[in-house]
């Protein structure tokens, strides 16, 4: 049995788990902080980030969002994630980067760090300036979202991807601190509902990191 | 004919040059200096990095080192970059980005930005304590390189991959700033130079960037 290593509001492993949601792999989830540097995990993977996932069988390790769900697909057709030519992939790839990258560093990482690091363990106030600055960059992936979607059914074209599902865990995570404005986003809103009713989302936001509450909306699928 | 929109040492452009001259893949280079924010170029890619490869016979627009170089595997067998089984696909996928993504972040980017950019466009001088941290940091990973190429042929295992060329080329950038101390790296340093020798080292290091002088072993094979 698979085992993943994360935290609830790891939007990478969220990553992961809607692939596996989609492809029906069944696996546990270990909870794992790696802010907490445990000295097991840092053996499991040097870089001592999630998400990891670990073949308790076999003792396959796997490790990063890209190597792992290009794993996913290469073992298991169901639900392919990266389908088309090789330039249909490139693009699918470049925005599974866009968002697990770029999206992450312009406005995840730094919500994470004022609105759960700093209430559950630095306990200091955050940062309202840089709050700001984060919530106007995901004003402006959500523009980039619905410029997608005013050209394409799903992100990276015809074919539903690993970019929408990369995109819908960075974004899951955004709304799960409150800093998401959908208002003159009505494409990537109804993008959003859509992929908020498939098969791995559910139980995803059915869970809560202790100590930070999510808005009332955050789990609705009419929201 | 592919063009290839990079500066001298954008280390992630440097991946897609070694991956294509091992191919045989002809292209020619398009300087880029991403920092002006062209927009032309941000027309081409909105995340404004470099590396962007365009065919201009028939527009295809690739971007991304990832994305690149897994096109360019897929499309051109010649000296494949991810063989082997999925697993090991996982691991070549794992250390491409440890070093494209962690070891830029950690060692090249302050570097780059200490020693090219306050060079070149700011005229500040370098902060030397970030420097003593780029170069610590250099050390460890050359220590993780060693490690790996105790247990292992190349890097990601017994076959020559993409995880050489990702590090080869964040190395060689590192090396052209004079921030390498090989001392007590005798597997890398042995593993550097055969990297050194490969089909598309040679033209990349014959070039400069201005106002950026590399040390004089730079470009020899017997450093």
């Amino acid at each position: 049995m698979w085992q993943l290593y994360q935290y609830p509001l790891c939007p990478h492993s969220r990553t992961v788990r809607l692939v596996m949601g989609e492809k029906g792999i069944a696996h546990n989830l270990v909870r794992e902080h790696p802010w907490e540097r445990r000295d097991e995990f840092l053996d499991l993977n040097p870089a001592g980030e999630t998400p990891v996932l670990v073949e308790d069988r076999s003792g396959d390790v796997l490790i990063g969002t890209q190597a792992i769900c290009e794993y996913l697909d290469e073992t298991n057709p169901k639900t392919p994630m990266l389908e088309g030519s090789a330039a249909a992939r490139a693009e699918v790839r470049r925005l599974a980067d866009w968002f697990g990258r770029k999206m992450w560093q312009d406005v995840v990482a730094p919500l994470l760090e004022e609105k759960m690091f700093k209430r559950i363990i630095s306990r200091a106030s955050p940062d309202t300036v840089r709050l700001r600055e984060s919530m106007r960059a995901a004003n402006g992936h959500l523009d980039y979202m619905d410029y997608l979607l005013d050209h394409r059914r799903w992100l990276a074209g015809s074919r539903l991807s690993l970019a929408d599902f990369a995109a819908a865990a960075q974004l899951s995570v955004v709304d799960y601190l409150g800093a998401l404005d959908w208002r003159g986003h009505e494409n990537a809103k109804n993008w959003y509902a859509v992929m908020k009713s498939r098969p791995g989302f559910r139980p995803l936001l059915g869970e809560r990191m202790e100590g930070v509450a999510p808005p009332a909306h955050y789990d609705k699928v009419d929201f």
